[in-house]
């Protein structure tokens, strides 16, 4: 399965502004990645990384520099899969999963109505990434007349965009990944409080 | 397969109470609850509502004013399984994953470090639902001996605690359901951010 892996290179991570320099931002982005296209490859996919700049990467790399959707839309074939690059618990069985249903397009939702990963074997698929966009992909699948899949994945879930994921990292990340070792050389730890956990510096 | 539901009869869902009113809270949870009961009744569980208190329930209920740790550990078998009853999202696939897995205990984390659902096939198992559970259940685990499984699943992660979790049971809540009927019926609609979309009212 040839796996596009979307990647921001500019200023990744804005949303980690809060608890994180703009230099750790894109040394965290950069774990995140080599994860991913690890992981990518150990489910026997073979991952590419659509880079909105020149990367140093020991994957293949296209280089495009458009929003996110038109990016996506301008080099996805089929069969392929789309596996965001802040998918910092995924790991080769729930891609495995992904790539496996019979679907002829499959979709893993992120929290907050993100379209995580996706897996198509339909031409006629394209992508729209403002808003909720599992709404959209779902609505733009059945329009094509394409079938359909959700893999139900809490790794493929979440993915690392906000303060409060930080912790499902530590919590649940495999613990010889690089963004896991990452964030806690960076000094993180599970912090209680009322509710969630959360990570604290 | 057993099935313990825990329901907090009193002041459900205090961490609501910025979007839902007393009342509403209470009528939420209720529908969360029989949804969960449903869902583990069409997943070949039978249910058992370990509520805090009398409450007027079509499934077998348990009442138990303890805390929530103490009323479980008093009442768990084995082999049986615990699910959290706001656990909006879930499905009778989703529990048959947790049900079926062949270890001694196997867990749904939850976001935040709860363990939203778990199933224990080991009389020694306790439980112990302060700050990070999912640490410390997989420790007690180990502790006694016991093989453990993690269900990776979205619909065991999200429990329905916090406003921004509403969105979620909009977006992939099963349109059919008591929960999901409530909170349209409420008002609440997917609405737009800079990052994940939220539930609006």
């Amino acid at each position: 399965m040839d796996v596009l892996v979307p990647f921001a290179a500019g200023e990744p991570k804005t949303r980690l502004a809060d608890v994180l320099e703009p230099d750790e931002r894109a040394a965290f982005a950069r774990a995140m990645l080599l994860d991913v296209c690890a992981a990518v490859d150990s489910a026997g996919g073979a991952p590419t990384v659509l880079s909105t700049a020149d990367i140093d990467c020991p994957f293949p790399v296209i280089e495009d520099d458009r929003q996110l959707t038109d990016a996506v839309n301008a080099h996805l074939d089929a069969p392929m899969a789309v596996v965001m690059a802040d998918l910092a618990l995924v790991t080769p069985e729930a891609l495995r999963r992904l790539f496996e249903t019979d679907a002829d397009v499959a979709f893993a939702p992120g929290l907050g109505g993100g379209t995580n990963a996706f897996c198509t074997r339909k031409q006629a698929f394209t992508v729209d990434y403002h808003g909720a966009s599992i709404r959209d992909h779902r609505r733009i699948a059945k329009d094509i007349g394409a079938t359909t899949a959700t893999v139900d994945s809490f790794r493929l879930a979440v993915d690392i965009d906000e303060p409060r994921d930080i912790v499902e990292l530590l919590l649940h990340g495999d613990e010889t990944s690089h963004a896991r070792k990452w964030v806690v050389e960076a000094g993180f730890e599970v912090a209680r409080t009322d509710g969630r956990v959360v990570a604290d510096r």
